[in-house]
């Protein structure tokens, strides 16, 4: 049975997320692509009927004549990746998870209920261990996980071995965000060609209060203790197809030299990365010494897995906080679709798949 | 004698910020543009064979076949503006001024010198009286005035009513610049399509350390004493064509409301708007209170003199700082060329002017 | 009553072209704009908050408060300027035609109808003739005239005169069509940064079999016969905010020189120039003698009228035909809004008003 | 001696396309980069000192401690690939070729010269035997081959298997080129956001006079007998990081159906992909069914070989010429780096090396 692989679904197949989740399930080691989920207005026809592919390279050949069916329990698979808009995806996706699905959610419905798991992999892993709280509260069979947004995922990134040497006190982020963080149609070209939209609908709140403080939390055995920082976002939209630029500036209980910065981002060897998750690249966090670096054409897709690392550079003292530095980093890559994906990676490797799929989990990780 | 004007040259007059003065100076009602001058490279040729112009409306009739002159005093004029690049302009700058010509200098030689005034005219217009100390110091006829650069310029244009009611304390600044604050041919497309590039050679210490605390500084009788308050800067390039969007946090001495912070701006009325100097437009500032502005596209041109006020929105608290809020202007008209030119309409109502252009001036004023 | 005016409304006064009208309605000698109308959604709301104006400049501040009306006969105006969806238009502008209002139409839904004329006022004002004839066919009280398609404007501006002179026989364009020609939202910023969408449905269509031959079109008497010459069209849809760029080669039945074609297009003198319409600029097609003239940003706003001339450039040999040369015009003023506007206008001149309005007409003409 | 590969050198090292050719050369199955060879400024330094690298992906490890040495004969290796401006590459590439080295060419200097092959290997890999011409003709002990500009390039592969089947007669082609191909810096920025500049010098005569009809030339046994068709070429610079797009119209001897067209395209099979060159991709011509394809971003690196092959879509028939078509290619790599390198393979392959190379050159290929 050395071939066989845990079957995975996708909710939304046809949208912007939905085509990346497809586009990085080809060829996965552990993962095999048994359902396409649509709404109501596309399910019964063929994918490439449904579905307007608009990543760089082709539509999969053997995806063409899928049928995609509807977003209700009854596919055949064991995890549901979630790439529903967030104005639909909450009954649907918190149908699965009763009927026993794993579903790695891209939506912001549930990222802030106390018992579900707000995840980054390198940052947070034992956070999972809310899922029996969830289970248990909610009389679910399966589960939800959630990513954060795409701007938060690389602020955060870059800040946990920073949180973890030095204890982060405030944060100031402004971001330049590309418009591929909009989904499809998303931002008219009427609006951003030669401009810069100074406004993203509820991004600065989730930067500011409700994600990153979660994600760096300890987890006490009950709950979640929020991380006690501060930070302040201004978020902007930038004429870029793909990758977020942060411009940071930070302060922290202890004082780092830049010695010190540097080393605690060189350094960082989370678990994905110890446990080699087949998405994890090599190095999480990639600093750039180049004077004008990183940049969103030339950087998002630095790294052993092509837009799953988080790029810094520039580290210079700040008259009013002690560092700024920027980080980069692919919004649909590590910002969505792959974020979940590690997500499923590490809930596959921590052994949280039951029946079958457990023992097939063993073996794919040890093959 | 009414139709006479003042005479005024340009410096550079076929690079990106000459061509904006020849164009700002096309109709203006107190100078006349009677000296054209150039490198050595294009002195002697006909202006409309030696410029390529590049601003959107032709370079005007009348110029195209005056014969550019060298930069050297014995034009014929009382006011030069400089649009030279800032590697040649110091020595020729210098000299201009030394044998009796106002020089009204855009380039960074002279910004941070003890005796040379760096002027918004309406932040500092006392700060004039450098003028004097300058050509005493330096034994020269004439004199030289500066602008700040162009990202300086907006920042400290939103601030200053705030630092007169509440006093600034911390400013921290990101911007968001257009490509044509670096000049002609600039920023290379091959750079900046679909990019952001974070850095921009001496920006950040421009705007921390050397104009924001100079600009609001007070002259003291003798000198400016630096105003005493901190800025931290990132500065980035965007793909825009004129504009410079900056998002801006700040506390001050005496925590303002809100509703003071407006007011602050609502009721600002210097001395230019005071005095209808030509180039000066009926409002210094424009708050805009939708949720999604100012945007560069959008918002440049703004106001009764256009590319000449500073759009400011997005007035709302910040978590670390007191306030935040967005500040936007355009970078090659009020950020430079415009910049200069009000500064030479300031030094003219002030009676700067010597001579017969003295009189002039006069006429000028009150006709 | 030398302040009255001829009033003026505008359908789908919220939508892009929409827009323009209202803009472009400002301060307009002739016409006073007294109903703005919208869809369903929108009547009966405040224009300021139905609409979300995009273009630069503020909504006009007096419109602000207005009330928008349903798309129904009833409002108060003798002409109305059609900006609705062609989708919608057809039944809404026929029932304003049929109670009596002169309709101004943007939408394609009765360019080809053999009793409605197709109007470029410095093309075929002749064919106002059709109206009557309109009129009669279809026991209307008021009529509808139309503007074409925004490419197809500027091409057969640029046509005109040599057809007149030469006689067309092949014409071969490729287009560059700013992301403005497909309205708002229209183009996603996802498929047009960094790219060329070489398909704009129906275009092609239009453009080579559809409009330049009526619009060249001869009025017999009965109907127009349509010009006989061939038009082969590649469209593309390029990543520029406003005007449309043509490419084009043309083969005529007598070969004029070099000099004839450039004598052709400047001693072009048609009606609303001669008639001093006031939306016509002093000429209405311009030569730029530069070798890489003419260009959307430099020349879309370029002539007396800012929006409503053509620019020509490049003037060369064609291997394959006569003649190559490009053409360029703005898309939404002349290519939309301003075209109908100057149907408009040329239908005052020209006495098609009827009423008290005919009077009023006569005096604004000779004010 | 498995390991061993054949040394090659790039002239001009540190400009955009050698940087290409140091990129493509990367993990070459017969290749081994031994030299890098830059102008006098650089010449002495490290390569990572001299270069500013502006590819997506670093700068090969292994290189940046190179030292750039001077681009004259006497550097270790059998090929030099030609990466030097058309200005200064003449007498350096003729020098080389006189000392024995293959020189494969990207500057123009040569294209045209009877006794110089200018090749793209599917089209015309028999016009290698100029080579013994060029050798006897001018004394030299190596020779030069040169590849076509990188709009031609494009054009050419589309039309070759037309051309063998139908017998061109008449081109027209529309071009929409990147800002890639005016090398670094290059378009400024200043020049090209929001517009399009319907000029490129000296670009339509290559297309037009120059170099199809070489390319499509038959070599008669002593000379290349150019191809009989008539070119007309308008190119225009768009927006667009990478890929130049043309509109194509074509008319031939023998009318094809849309059938034969799409077979001709489908059925290609030539030379180098029979010989399984590394760099020429399985399909040299992609046939994309899609309306609105090819697109640049979407389809520059299609194909199994990124960059190399040859897009086409949206075959339709043509009102004045038989059919029209789009095609598509990525300019810096098959248009310029790639298309070099496939000279080079082809000239292995073919045996042109001379001494041990040529017997590493035999077990190379059947390794």
């Amino acid at each position: 049975m050395s071939n066989a692989k845990i079957k995975v679904g996708v909710l939304g197949a046809t949208g912007a997320v939905g085509q990346r989740f497809v586009q990085m399930l080809q060829g996965h080691p552990w993962f095999e692509l048994t359902a396409l989920c649509a709404s109501d207005r596309s399910a019964g026809k063929r994918y490439a009927d449904a579905c307007k592919w608009n990543l760089r390279g082709d539509m999969p050949e053997h995806l063409r004549d899928v049928i995609l069916q509807d977003c209700k329990p009854g596919v055949d698979c064991q995890i549901v990746f979630g790439g529903l808009p967030t104005d639909v995806a909450k009954p649907i996706e918190q149908e699965f998870a009763a009927a026993g699905y794993i579903v790695c959610s891209n939506s912001s419905n549930h990222r802030y209920d106390a018992d579900i798991p707000l995840m980054v992999p390198e940052v947070n892993p034992e956070h999972l261990a809310l899922i029996e709280l969830q289970k248990r509260n909610r009389g679910w069979k399966g589960f939800i996980v959630c990513n954060p947004n795409c701007s938060t995922t690389h602020l955060v990134s870059a800040l946990h071995p920073l949180h973890t040497h030095f204890g982060l006190k405030k944060v100031f982020v402004v971001t330049m965000q590309a418009v591929s963080g909009a989904g499809y149609p998303g931002v008219s070209s009427m609006d951003i060609l030669d401009n810069v939209v100074p406004y993203i609908g509820g991004e600065e709140e989730k930067m500011e209060q409700k994600e990153p403080q979660k994600l760096l939390g300890q987890f006490d055995g009950a709950q979640i203790a929020y991380a006690d920082f501060v930070v302040s976002a201004h978020c902007n939209r930038v004429p870029v197809r793909n990758g977020h630029l942060l411009a940071i500036s930070a302060e922290f209980i202890k004082q780092p030299t830049q010695e010190e910065m540097l080393n605690a981002w060189k350094n960082y060897d989370p678990l994905p990365q110890q446990m080699k998750l087949p998405s994890a690249p090599t190095a999480a966090l990639i600093y750039d010494e180049r004077q004008d670096r990183p940049q969103p054409r030339l950087d998002r897709l630095k790294g052993s897995v092509p837009g799953m690392a988080t790029v810094i550079g520039r580290l210079r003292p700040d008259p009013l906080f002690h560092w700024k530095f920027l980080a980069l980093g692919h919004n649909t890559i590590r910002g969505a679709a792959g974020g979940s994906l590690l997500n499923a990676e590490l809930l596959v490797a921590q052994g949280y798949l039951g029946g079958e799929a457990a023992l097939l989990a063993k073996q794919l990780q040890f093959a």
